[in-house]
């Protein structure tokens, strides 16, 4: 191919030189948008240029290289923005890993944690699902060149000499053989982009359970306030109700693209075609999820206060599991767990606290002083690992991302 | 704890000390069956001995330190599997580097290729498949403890440690924090799955398609001849099928684990619980079409005859793409176009054959001579990188297999 | 064929003449578990009884038929849970037309309701997915006869008859002509079945939320009661638990029957078979969220003290919609949105309840009487069609269930 | 509220009066497009006027009616489209009811039937769809109206007098109560429009298997001849792969949507925000591959002679359950199928056809004669009850559209 024809097909190729609505419509009558935007081509340069547009190669290389460029270029902001929201939920890791909670499970209040604990599980699915992708994109995303079956039979023998080069070019990687019915690259990019929307729905989720009006610990800050059409004293979380919604979205799309994934003979009759859109929502709405992930992270109002009050409310429940480990010695297990389970009807019987129901037993007190039911009844004392795990968190966090 | 328990309880944990109908039965009351084992384990070890079953753990630890374990160990028959498939396709791609076949796309004959390039990209994704699940059991397979919200209080400090100790003990990862509501190892786990599918159902569709009747290329070998209940002349191909159907339900389980990602607070009310049917599911629909795959392969009978005849059968009208390259230096981009159309019409006008109505044809043959055409007619010719490709996907195979 | 054989034939059809597991391990040759069925109930009779089993009929003839006889026999025990489920919502409909309660949208307290229509919301989705459902069974559920692949060749013409007189025989629908390859019966089935998981899932998530510590307006009643493994304080919400856990797993495998449900051909190589176990699995759970569901329901513990309690520690901001409209024709609508935001501002700025900042409020004062301002606040008077809604809702469950 | 405000408020209400993408952006910030919408309209009319613009009814209510609005307009081209192609399946099935065709089970021939045949299973899946969906829109499209929460509180006890006013001002069903947490009809219509991608995709499935070269049997015909870019030899099924493509999109809609309808409390924070865009997309496919459907069928192109030549090609193979049958009452089950897997044998090792081979084997002609064998072999005496079916499917088509 002449050089010169090179630089003539080059200086043709802006996209503000062609119609992208004109050529949608002409795809429908072949199937795809390659033929219209090829034949755009020739007829903006001249014979005998026009011969070398889209030489040896196929409508499938472009339209797969095309999905792997904009899977890269979309990465960037979207892992800037994971990693914004990673940041952000690191700082708060950091600022409250002091700060008593509540953890509740299977919608019950339960042991005692920290609120820095808290993010510091958003933290690890954000960090990890930054890994893969990052990881991903950079092993995987590679440009297609195969020709119109997979030899490349009109480069003669350069066809991998071309696919280094294209791959140089694009700063995509060079796959070493034709993939376009092999579609592991594909699979393994829309998982990784697939991925981040647990990892910030964990985040919304939560969120909207510690901003409900009962628990109240939470609340979505920034200059937008989540007003009702008809409810001004709502303050409604906007933010995680969106990313929530953008979730819940994805999976149905990886399921599309797994099943788009097995492509017949040497082009898929369908299942080609069904990636396109597929993998495009996919990115777009990850891009959203991690987009308002970040800034609901970042702008998050925490009420410490009301923290310890709801971790208060159970008049010391939550610490029945710090009692029965603390008597289990004293009492043996069935002795400990009848106890406790003893003070825990005592205390709803007689509509006191646990705390008091545990201090006015005789059998507890035969074994422990008041100090010592001080001790147990003390969240502080019941946190185990918590701050050591924050760091361990907060040292990866600083190497997931280069 | 005393070393003295400790052994008092490894004693008791064997499994055929337990009746697991049982343990099934009675695990409906709690929602999972760890409640009724751990009754079962401490009456079978007595006080105090008893106090120390389930020491400071809690459910969810077991449960997901089990489905770890259960992947990884699934893993390894899978993956030989895997291997014993891609070694198969490794056979036929070196066996049959030189065997002319046509290649189809969108249904279509398009242009030669070789079944050694065929079977090149089914190496290529089950490799693909392979190292990914390889590389992600051994990165992410990790135990999980976090005790009964994740700070693993009940051990003091002392929680990161028996975390180290107990993932040596199982062979598993060290998390170095616990997972209980970071369900990106479960994701990753379970995508690298399901990548199975459609390596597998990709080889299983090539198949059904080449052995219809009228392509008959390929047939199932084996012992087995997939007999129909009631037409003695059908020889179904019933591997195939069995890996269509069972890669069919992959994908949808893949995107109920993606919605199941998402866990609320310290422990899901419901999204943990959808995980364990789920993945065991598709672990085992992974496995069987991995075993049918590779037997699939083992056995295949290659007809190179048929394949011939079938690149044949079009008149040489699956060397367009040849010719018109041929022509387009001497007759420019629509020149060489027109001309080739004009011989395809008048091949269906009168009766003969392409490659009859080319060298007919008075302008193409102003530019070539009678062996330039045959040379433009030989299949070998347009093989491009064929055999290049062949080379490098061998070359990938032996190193993807450690 | 001679009546004789026909009863030599049924007197061996019986379940418990053959062995259920041999016959699956012969499945796997013949890739279907009729090949071997017809060959032991051949060898069971003698000939030439034996040429008449399974004549003139087909493998899929024989699973299809029976996939539909399996979803009307699971439909009754289904349907009759789905009764008792809405039967018990109708009755805490009911009971509780006039407990009040706060409404709760995206997470936060919003205006008054009460406890009946929130159970009427209950009610009316199992009513909806229950008529559903019968309609379903008895419109579609029918014999499949079409022979080796639609023809009933083997019939001559009496195919149709023999396909009436199956279908009376089997109590299920005819369809007048084969469907094995049109599975939109399949599809209206699964997807009604399917239809059940957010029916009952939307009450599981309700009552989590609202047996949540923070909220404690419910509490799963009955004999168990969800002890966790280490937290002797804990109730878990084990019913609704596992129906969320079960209605998760269903999206994906209806989206894999609506992949499923493309037969090419006369008989599809692989849809077909992916059919049998995400069929099964469906109903099954449907089965189980449906069993849980009414036990949920019926044995509910309300607390309406509490659900009082809630609906008042909003210090009447639940009640700004109110007064809004009411404020509006006097202060016009920025005039009153104004008013309602300043008092909100004003009570959270000096620690009063929003009531007391309203009945403060001069502009207010000086429309509004302090008896007008009760009049506003009190609950009972913001109500709106809440009991005509239960009225109508009981009505359409008398109606719902012949 | 005064006719002249509701006259003021309907003047404004035309879309040419807004800028849908500035509405678009502030829905952001709500989470919503009817917030802005709603202040845009309050600014379009003016003081006292503009506190009836969105009278006591909020967001969902505006949303849910126009997804119902949406559903029922894009309907009635959606409902056309299937019918168009459903009248051009009959009108294949009429015309070519007697057009000889091999049926192919599994990928292989299997036995006689016809091209009408053939096209009646693709009618019959186009009536049954497009029945379903006239009747559950004719159902269950239905308005909206709760207020905030359900309860209609601001219109006193005059909610369902305005309901049903609403539903007859828009031509929707009344639902007799607010449906806003009750999903049931949104899944209802998303299932029977997602039913619609199966029906055409069966369609398009069958003509890429006999469009495909060696087949050869149908061509998509029309104004459009999907030429590659590359390969001037083809002519590519496009309408086919993009049905195809489009259908493989559709089912993981409807998991979303099923995934979608749980709806917590009294409004979902996420779940129904997930349900604006996955409905639309589901529509919008939908009518893709309706629209498609419709043009290729009607323009399909039917090659009966080559139908023929696939049906003789086995050499009488096809015929083998034919023979079977007619052996087994003179040679019994086992003589029979004995002799027909012998003459197979003999077939191809001797390279005669099956044809030959059985009229050649002794057994065979001891009691069958040279007559016998002729009627046995003839395809035309072993379509059984095919043309009745073919009856039964126009009329059904008939009665299916009214």
């Amino acid at each position: 191919m002449p050089a010169a024809a090179a630089d003539a097909i080059a200086a043709v190729c802006r996209a503000d030189r062609f119609d992208i609505a004109e050529i949608g419509v002409a795809a429908e009558a072949s199937g795809n948008p390659v033929t219209p935007l090829v034949q755009a081509l020739r007829a903006a340069v001249e014979e005998p240029t026009a011969q070398w547009v889209h030489f040896a190669t196929t409508t499938q290389d472009v339209l797969d290289t095309a999905l792997m460029l904009l899977a890269v270029r979309a990465g960037e902001p979207l892992l800037q923005c994971l990693r914004v929201a990673a940041d952000a939920c690191a700082e708060l890791a950091d600022r409250h890993r002091d700060t008593l909670a509540v953890a509740r499970t299977l919608g019950q209040q339960a042991v005692p944690t920290t609120f820095g604990l808290k993010a510091t599980t958003w933290l690890s699915g954000l960090d990890a699902a930054g890994r893969r992708l990052q990881d991903v994109l950079r092993r995987r995303a590679a440009v297609q060149l195969g020709g119109a079956a997979g030899t490349l039979a009109g480069y003669g023998t350069a066809g991998p000499a071309v696919m280094s080069a294209l791959a140089r070019g694009l700063g995509l990687c060079d796959p070493g053989l034709p993939w376009h019915t092999d579609r592991q690259r594909v699979l393994e990019i829309a998982d990784a982009v697939a991925a981040i929307g647990p990892a910030a729905a964990k985040i919304a989720t939560d969120v909207v359970s510690m901003a409900s009006s009962e628990v109240d610990e939470l609340r979505e800050g920034g200059d937008h306030r989540g007003g009702s059409s008809v409810m001004p004293n709502k303050g409604n979380p906007v933010h995680c109700v969106l990313i929530r919604a953008g979730a819940m979205q994805m999976p149905g799309l990886v399921a599309t693209l797994h099943h788009a994934a097995v492509h017949e003979n040497e082009r898929a009759a369908g299942a080609w075609h069904a990636e396109w859109e597929s993998l495009r929502s996919l990115i777009s709405l990850a891009g959203g999820v991690a987009d308002r992930g970040s800034r609901l992270v970042a702008d998050l109002d925490v009420d410490p206060a009301r923290m310890r009050a709801n971790l208060e409310a159970s008049g010391g429940e939550v610490m029945a599991e710090a009692l029965v480990q603390r008597l289990r010695p004293l009492l043996g297990h069935d002795g400990s767990s009848n106890a406790v389970q003893r003070c825990l009807a005592d205390a709803r019987q007689r509509g006191v606290t646990f705390r008091e129901a545990v201090a006015a037993d005789e059998q507890v007190r035969s074994v422990l002083e008041a100090a010592d039911v001080d001790e147990v009844f003390e969240p502080r004392n019941w946190l185990g690992s918590a701050p050591e795990f924050i760091d361990r968190a907060l040292l990866a966090h600083e190497q997931a991302w280069p």
